[in-house]
């Protein structure tokens, strides 16, 4: 078996409340697809495309860790291998983008914005699906979440 | 004199490096007029459009306050009143849109465009001038800084 | 096989460069304990104390996480299952402690103190073996690692 | 006038709801000290030895800025020249020992011990009065205002 990502973090993020169907179908498969190569999943902790990451991780047997906003782990999605609380409100934004080696954005929100724009900032490779209208040189925009795993891949292998 | 914004905290925040010449006039422009209204004015500490505003300030006898990411109070632009260095790298960007009331941002970059995503996501009042292309609810768009400092004490006042 | 910690969070904090041979020895047996009763073991991720709990851990085929305080996961001692950056420096002992339903210290320092004392402040149930001469109301000080892990079962449990 | 510490950040920490009446009166005394001698005075925002300092601070003309935990600065102690609500929670010990150049500590509790330990930890020149007992190198334990000042200027000047 293959797992190009062994040993490497790619935080999915998302919207949460204002995820759309398709969104939520994306970031399943990318969470399940992410697991067969060894990746280690990140997310927010939260539900909507954070939750659907965690269940297609866990559908694959993987490991997903969820970077809590708040004070207690009972908020978080229970699909998450483990989660943390950090205290730290929407900066755990930030901290997301950093522990990670590589983001994977699917669908957009004025969160999941604030985890692009800090991705780009910091030079973290940044993958998405279905964005909001960004400049060109967002980072790679792919279709499919079969595309977006084997472009992390490229990004990272 | 009329001191519409007094005690009130306003964060204007742009580019650094790849601030244009009109940014930094209307930023400095911005920090003399906020200065006008007795608005505390916030920045990222750094220089381009933070120390366009925070001389723009001092113009006007004015108080800023720059919350540098570093740990070097001397990495800071000098034209500032007081400097506080956070050490919390770019997370201090999450952290100037929660110690404002509202956040002018002057110009766009992926740092700004952070801070923008941030203030959008927890309800901090913003406005802008000249922001890159961004969905029509993301806060009071103008022209000019007078008509910026006008539209702050709209929302504040 | 009983787990009574199972799906709860220990921190396992103590010295890294001025951490004694008995503290190694205590952080050890404590990490290996701790996994089979189930816990997750945190730690600061570096060497010392840190990364003895996380040696013991790995011994008893459990899950460690290491949050650290700088930006490279390379800094991490490779004994954790999992490394996280954090970027936020000594800010991340804070972290640490949030993230966590208990603390286990082990020996002293002047970070650990730091993380003794944000467990006493904000009211994380904390246990400790060879600490400094601090108020007796500090929390459960006991002599073993085997003691330790009790204590930690008896508050978590 | 002599403002030997003209330009130089000192963060003055204490209990809130455990001060004594002698903790206040040494805060007091050491903010109106340090006001004087040109001292910005960063404290975390709330009452006990926190308004005490700033109440000082005011009464010699100074600045004082205090960094909240929370997200409400009316949370914070009116006598502040300024106030930052940080969200950070008890993080907001560790940055505020960041963005000081020295730390002065009156009296102790569970926070102010974090924020002691962490001054050490990070090599910030610290100056106690009426601490608890720590080991001997914890810094320079004086038993007055007037001493603690001179102290912080013989360190910073």
């Amino acid at each position: 078996m293959s797992t190009p990502l062994l040993g490497r973090y790619v935080a999915v993020v998302g919207p949460a409340d204002t995820a759309r169907p398709s969104d939520l179908t994306h970031a399943t498969e990318a969470g399940r697809l992410l697991a067969g190569t060894g990746a280690v999943v990140l997310t927010g902790g939260h539900h909507g495309v954070m939750r659907a990451a965690a269940a297609g991780v866990e559908s694959a047997g993987g490991v997903s860790i969820g970077l809590l906003p708040g004070l207690d782990r009972d908020e978080g999605a229970p699909e998450h291998t483990y989660l943390l609380p950090t205290g730290l409100g929407e900066l755990r934004n930030g901290l997301l983008v950093r522990a990670a080696d590589a983001v994977l954005a699917v669908g957009c929100s004025w969160g999941t914005l604030s985890e692009i724009a800090l991705a780009r900032r910091t030079g973290v490779p940044l993958v998405l699906i279905d964005p909001w209208d960004l400049p060109d040189d967002v980072g790679v925009v792919v279709a499919s979440a079969e595309a977006a795993v084997e472009a992390l891949a490229g990004l990272l292998g």
